[in-house]
């Protein structure tokens, strides 16, 4: 099957599937060694669930739970019935292990041909993946997607960008994956070649791997006019085909029939009120080889409210906005630097860096955020600059609900740097 | 399928089958632009053919043709069929590629598996893939053919020796695809760690990428305590899988059902007396998006006459000595400088290198092959040298059947280097 009906499926057919299936992962969950042990000290019976609601009651797996159950305490039938695995090393060393069956991977590539078709590619597009194959499943997992959906695939793998450019333009490419930092390295090239990004045949790209900014995927899109759709997925999941975005361009819709998912508060394990940002916490409903229950994903994002105009009933999550290990916990509130920055580099007289200094006076915590201001807003002019002030404070107190000391900085005075441990200092010491 | 019966069949049932599976390439070859030009200028209808041997009146495909045909010149079916391409720029620069239907992959990963089903791989090994993904087709094609068979498969990628060696142990694999460089290194990074190659679980090695010697191979299998099997397959004809060695590790079976096979003098292209060295060369039977009909592989290799003690009839293909290209003809015989580095690496006393020079006495070629003695060998026992000169003389007049001159030097007095460049010195002049 290329995609099946689920893609558009009703609430209700959703959710009467969700519960089936999460019986029979629960079931069959039980079976490994990590499942049998916790479902026995959680009291969990696969059998007793009855609606979703029961999810909530279900215990959480962690990465650090992958990792201690390295290599196969997850493993959820016999070792021979398991055609593939894949390993992620992680950026903090201890390695953890997916394993899949020939079933497995015949729905994640469903699953990813579904993501693609969606978007309006079909069997009559050139797909090159320029995406490195081997453990990392962004190479295997989208090249499974493509072939299932019948494009004719290149795997053209990562580097070497004159041939990658060669393949575009001797094979009429319409339809890539690529990594946003690629995209421009290979506009440049482009350019040095003398060629117009745009008068490539490319009219499709699939992105995921990176972080990028809503105003970089539109640069992308004029560059070499194309759409650009976000892709979410993570090993833990199978990889690449979990969520992606339709044609609206407005959040990606996750899978429902193959995942369960929930926004947790990343501190108390509780739901957040609907739309509001928290830990994505997933459960795999179709993996047989190696079912994953309530895995903590450390992703930040949000359900986005409502319908999704595509008339999709999948539930649509935001382009993800952090690391829950990025958190900040201030007068009790759960604050990412996701949310300042993406607050700041929305205004134009702000410039490249900020920084987020914590602090307490008193028993009173109190955040500080610095702000580069741009060398031709940063002018003599004490008014504009207080109103700019003003401003930035206000924005930032709507979207972070506690108010900040903004204190503007000329451009270049900060520490250039990325993540947390350059954009936040934190001076309350290790009591808080 | 894992692999059908057409492992065993009977040499009337291949020859049936041959014939069938031939006449149907033909007629998809006729709709490529390029065979449909080739076949109107020759003559060739699909439909007159009856037997095998009106193969031979076929006319040949050279790597030129398709280079010329690039990109699509061969292409035998719809575009929006094909599913996966695999471009090669090989080493001299202009590339050729492949197109495949999912019929076509389909086929390919299973006559992959029926390779490794062969020699005893089961659906309960471990198979580690340590070769590079993307373009080249020892890695999608060896994967394919892994998970078809039901192994589970390690998509481990070229490179980080130590995360090859974390893989093997803690996942217990017990078969894997490597290059003989490449294992040797790995043997001395692990006697680096301290731990004895043959302590690992492997049990099998497929090899296929380098030419390496009969005596290499004997050494991997000791210092690993495995079983190493040569694969033979070359893009034109999908990549792996083409033949491979069964456990009498004499000859690779080449799978008829599947190409059909022919050895031919490279300068005439007629067919060489059973059992003689010449080139290979191929016809795809089962692929439908692009046949390739008599393809000039440039491998010289040789049918190994005779049964199979393992039973299967199949042709035995002998490890590939070498390209054609590098063939000299002297007196009107065909030498080929892997013929003379056999004879003379096979006795003790030779050691790293030699040199042939040929020349012109009058009309007459000479060929003289300067041969390094090792230093104690070397010897000022002049009866004991003139012996030695005497048996090369002699085992190399049986190989190449002309009498060469044969020159015993110091060792370390030639110079050193692979390929034909520098083993040939040819003094005719460019009249020969």
């Amino acid at each position: 099957m290329l995609y099946d009906d689920a893609e558009k499926w009703s609430r209700e057919e959703i959710e009467k599937a969700q519960i089936e299936r999460l019986r029979r992962s629960l079931q069959q969950a039980a079976a490994s060694r990590f499942y049998g042990a916790l479902f026995r000290e959680h009291g969990v019976n696969p059998d007793a669930v009855r609606g979703l609601d029961d999810v909530r009651r279900l215990p959480f797996t962690t990465k650090k739970d992958l990792r201690e159950a390295y290599p196969d305490g997850l493993l959820a039938m016999p070792h021979a019935d398991m055609v593939r695995m894949h390993v992620s090393s992680g950026t903090t060393g201890a390695p953890t292990v997916i394993y899949h069956t020939k079933n497995d991977l015949d729905w994640w590539a469903s699953l990813m041909a579904r993501c693609m078709h969606m978007v309006g590619i079909r069997p009559t597009d050139v797909f090159q993946n320029m995406s490195g194959y081997g453990l990392f499943t962004g190479g295997l997992g989208i090249h499974y997607g493509a072939e299932r959906l019948g494009c004719l695939t290149i795997p053209a793998g990562a580097g070497n960008t004159k041939r990658q450019i060669k393949l575009i333009t001797d094979f009429n490419v319409t339809a890539v994956h690529i990594i946003p930092s690629y995209a421009l390295h290979l506009a440049n090239v482009l350019r040095d070649m003398g060629v117009d990004p745009a008068s490539l045949p490319i009219r499709f790209a699939l992105v995921g791997a990176e972080p990028y900014t809503e105003a970089a995927r539109r640069r992308l899109e004029e560059m070499f006019d194309m759409k650009v759709y976000n892709s979410y997925g993570l090993s833990e999941m199978n990889g690449p085909g979990v969520a992606f975005e339709c044609t609206e361009q407005h959040g990606m819709h996750l899978w429902e029939d193959a995942y369960i998912a929930e926004i947790v508060d990343p501190e108390t394990g509780e739901p957040v009120p609907e739309g509001e940002l928290g830990e994505l916490v997933m459960t795999t409903l179709g993996r047989e080889g190696m079912p994953v229950i309530r895995y903590r994903t450390r992703d930040l994002t949000r359900f986005l409210p409502g319908p999704c105009p595509c008339g999709r009933v999948h539930r649509r999550i935001d382009r993800i906005a952090g690391r829950c290990d990025d958190m900040i916990i201030i007068k009790g509130v759960n604050i990412y630097p996701m949310q300042v920055e993406a607050i700041l580099m929305a205004m134009p007289e702000v410039g490249q860096n900020y920084l987020i200094e914590l602090d307490r006076v008193g028993v009173m915590d109190q955040i500080t955020i610095k702000v580069e201001v741009k060398e031709e807003f940063f002018v003599e002019d004490m008014r504009a600059l207080t109103g700019l002030q003003k401003r930035i404070t206000s924005r930032l107190r709507d979207e972070i609900l506690v108010t900040p000391r903004v204190e503007l900085v000329e451009a270049k005075s900060l520490p250039q740097g990325e993540g947390k441990a350059k954009r936040v200092v934190d001076k309350r010491g290790t009591d808080s």
